[in-house]
């Protein structure tokens, strides 16, 4: 046998790596300057659709042969770039939209050299995601014992806390024998609760009618004697309620449940709370009175929450944190033999955070919201946020202020919901005109708003998530709506 | 009411905004050069654990202030980017650990810059997503008519293609009514299937006692006659079988089922048949002798893969191709009103992904994998990994030929496992040297082996989806791994 000691070794070097580094880093450094010219000039850029040409551009067919890297960058640059969401821009207020952060353009430099499998292991990218998780639980008042998880939103987040809040009701065991001889769980949230609520029952088996929607009161938090109510009425009927969902910030009205009153409850009825707070837990960043919608969060079994909507950072990336890590370790650790724990080398370490949830691999997420606390700090991030709510406030005046406009319900937090239909037009035609409004805003480039129903009408509805967003782009916009309005009046 | 057309709207930059862009510009590319350098140099970054300090420096405390990005880009220069997991390096052969290709570094700048949310909506990303879904469906042999979606790995990809099993076993409702009172659902898989597959069906609530693991014949694939005794036995006992898991490459050994013949038995059975292809899939792309390892999996009902192991794309990216897309949709498909389709605007195009798994916010996953097939293009990245599994073949036969070493099994495709432990050795003392030897290396930064068991015993495991491994590098892992047993050996 030739060992490689007989001559030097001959490390031949990848046809999948640059041939030429310098050409390399001149391609990556050109698409970096249109990436920041772009960013830079976000206002002028909002959603741009794609006709046939720019689709067809896209085409990969078999690709069977490869252009190159420089054609990559340039491709990127010229058919990629330009066909944004535009919730870059600072009048997206759609849906509910993060808009990115110039920190986490420079974290996900870093995290794509690194390619970090964040699934365990001994290495850097694990202690950055262990201080993110204790940076949360630090900031929304859970214990130190608490454990934690990120993952790509608070849909997976749903998906953990409810696992580990199966695995309390139903006893370990389940975990091995399954739940289909067992009885029937169910679990209470104010109506209106976010769709990734039935979407995690549904997947864990319990379907969606294990879901009881409590009618709110007049303040928009669930009805407390109608939650009882409920309990009481599933449990004669020999089911087994086992979770209470607490809605932190509604994602069609911004409305909060009572969650102190729901802590309450839960501890009295041995209840699991999971708190949704996709965006509205980060009100617990915000100046009163927002800030005082959160409270009672410190009290939750478990919380669900998202970096990429109001904390800003580049999607994916949310969260969950679990009060009892014995539970949440119970619902998910499994270490097969090829993930035998060592005691030192790469293999050592704990916590493994694949023993926390479904992925084995995970990526670097933790990188960029690390990055986002490290340059802007908690503080500033919430105050964009109180910003955002400010602003909401603001459109909410301008929309009472404006003739032709009403609002379509308070404004509690950061969405503003209104019609802009005239009252006594019927039905359908008030839902066409705020629908057609919506339309010709996205299409003109001047505003993203988007719908929702309330009270059986479709409404106009903005979301503020967006840093970028200041008061004269709120003014814009509500102008822009009226110019639309009229028009579509003028025409009808 | 004052209007904006009354003054000029004044346009406040926010402050989460670089205030000085030149500056922010400068910042970037010295990052971005030196993630370049990091990159371009991947043979000097082996893995780099940290000590105390660094990962003292890592803190984030209250992260009250922010430092800005200046201050954020020189850290993740010197606190993060040094302290990688190794998985770069061409001698990292550990578990099973993508590497990641400088077109990711491309994309993920664009991607940070766009921050597009692929939900759903008619957005440029959208579009991207589907012509690597597309891509794959042809790749694979899957009918322009499947369904598919991209997801953080093969770990949730599994989640989604069981659920939508699960909804063709127990019927539509299932989902609306739940499992607790339908049949027992079972499901078979070779021994030594991934742990994933226990992990979601215990997330599904069908337990870890729902899989049934059928022995391997002499060939390491699933023996069939007990398959069909194993299903028999089920049904007879009034449970009810609904899905076979196909292993297409064993996570330990690169071991691959008989595709074809559990396609039969399940088209025969009327059994839904997944395959776990999480890197073994792409043994789709190499040549023969291993392409031909993966032949059938084009009959699967699903078919669960990474992108971020053996296509080296940057971590993570996995995705899952459905057959019969009404039963995908049927699974998970759900519109609440605030995210209603329109007929136009950015509320429309179809499909949302949205509708095909778990996720309602997603991030730009899909613009790695295209950037990878435009850069280099499917004849390439196929060449690489029928270049892994000559090198893993060319490890076998050094550890063959060298005294000492003796294989573990088989090398089938570019999974190497072998001891070098002494035979007359105890067999505690036989894994304790493969262990040390391992830990050693890795501690030296000379190769990165992870172990496992194989027949009761410890044993070093070399799995090489290494796009930078060559030839030099095999050779030097195995004199390196021969020079540590002869230290351990004499010491012992």
């Amino acid at each position: 046998m030739t060992t490689p000691q007989d001559s030097p070794p001959d490390f031949t070097p990848s046809p999948l790596d640059p041939a030429d580094w310098p050409a390399f880093r001149a391609e990556a450094h050109r698409l970096l300057d249109a990436c920041i010219d772009h960013l830079a000039t976000a206002r002028a850029h909002p959603w741009r659709p794609l006709g046939e040409a720019d689709r067809a551009a896209l085409a990969l067919g078999d690709a069977d042969a490869g252009l190159g890297t420089a054609a990559l960058a340039d491709e990127l640059a010229r058919k990629v770039l330009p066909f944004a969401t535009g919730n870059i821009h600072p009048r997206f207020f759609g849906w509910v939209h993060g808009t990115g952060l110039a920190s986490g353009l420079l974290s996900e430099i870093v995290a794509a050299t690194m390619n970090s499998n964040c699934g365990g292991r001994d290495h850097g990218a694990v202690y950055v995601e262990r201080e993110v998780i204790d940076w949360c639980r630090r900031c929304f008042g859970f214990p130190e014992s608490a454990s934690g998880l990120l993952v790509s939103g608070t849909s997976q987040a749903t998906v953990v806390a409810f696992t580990a809040a199966r695995t309390r009701a139903l006893g370990k065991a389940s975990r091995q024998d399954g739940i289909q001889g067992l009885p029937k769980l169910t679990a209470y949230a104010v109506k209106g609760v976010h769709n990734a609520t039935v979407k995690a029952l549904e997947l864990l088996g319990l379907g969606a009618s294990a879901l009881r929607t409590i009618a709110a009161g007049a303040d928009g938090r669930m009805d407390m004697a109608r939650l009882a109510e409920a309990v009481a009425a599933d449990r004669a009927a020999g089911r087994q309620p086992f979770c209470v969902v607490g809605t932190a910030g509604s994602v069609d009205l911004g409305l909060f449940d009572d969650l102190d009153a729901l802590a309450d409850f839960c501890a009295r009825e041995q209840l699991w709370l999971h708190v949704d707070g996709a965006f509205g837990a980060w009100a617990r960043l915000a100046d009163a009175p927002w800030r005082d919608l959160a409270r009672g969060i410190e009290r939750a079994d478990s919380l669900a929450f998202d970096f990429h909507k109001w904390m800003y950072v580049q999607y994916d990336c949310g969260a969950v944190l679990i009060r009892d890590e014995d539970i949440h370790r119970a619902a998910f650790a499994a270490r097969p033999a090829y993930l035998a724990k060592q005691d030192q080398g790469i293999g050592g370490g704990e916590p493994w955070y694949c023993d926390y949830g479904t992925d084995l691999s995970r990526g670097f997420r933790a990188l960029k919201v690390w990055s986002a606390l490290r340059a802007y700090g908690r503080d500033a991030l919430g105050r964009a946020i109180t910003r955002n709510c400010e602003l909401a406030a603001r459109m909410g005046r301008l929309v009472e202020a404006t003739p032709g406009l009403r609002l379509a319900q308070p404004v509690r937090l950061n969405v503003c919901c209104f019609s802009a239909a005239p009252e006594d037009w019927d039905g359908a035609a008030q839902d066409a005109l705020n629908t057609g409004i919506t339309h010709a805003l996205q299409l003109a480039g001047e505003v993203v708003f988007s719908t929702t129903r309330i009270g059986g009408r479709t409404v106009i509805r903005a979301a503020i998530t967006n840093h970028r967003t200041c008061a004269a782009d709120v003014d814009c916009a509500i102008a822009a709506v009226v110019r639309r309005r009229e028009a579509a009046i003028a025409a009808a």
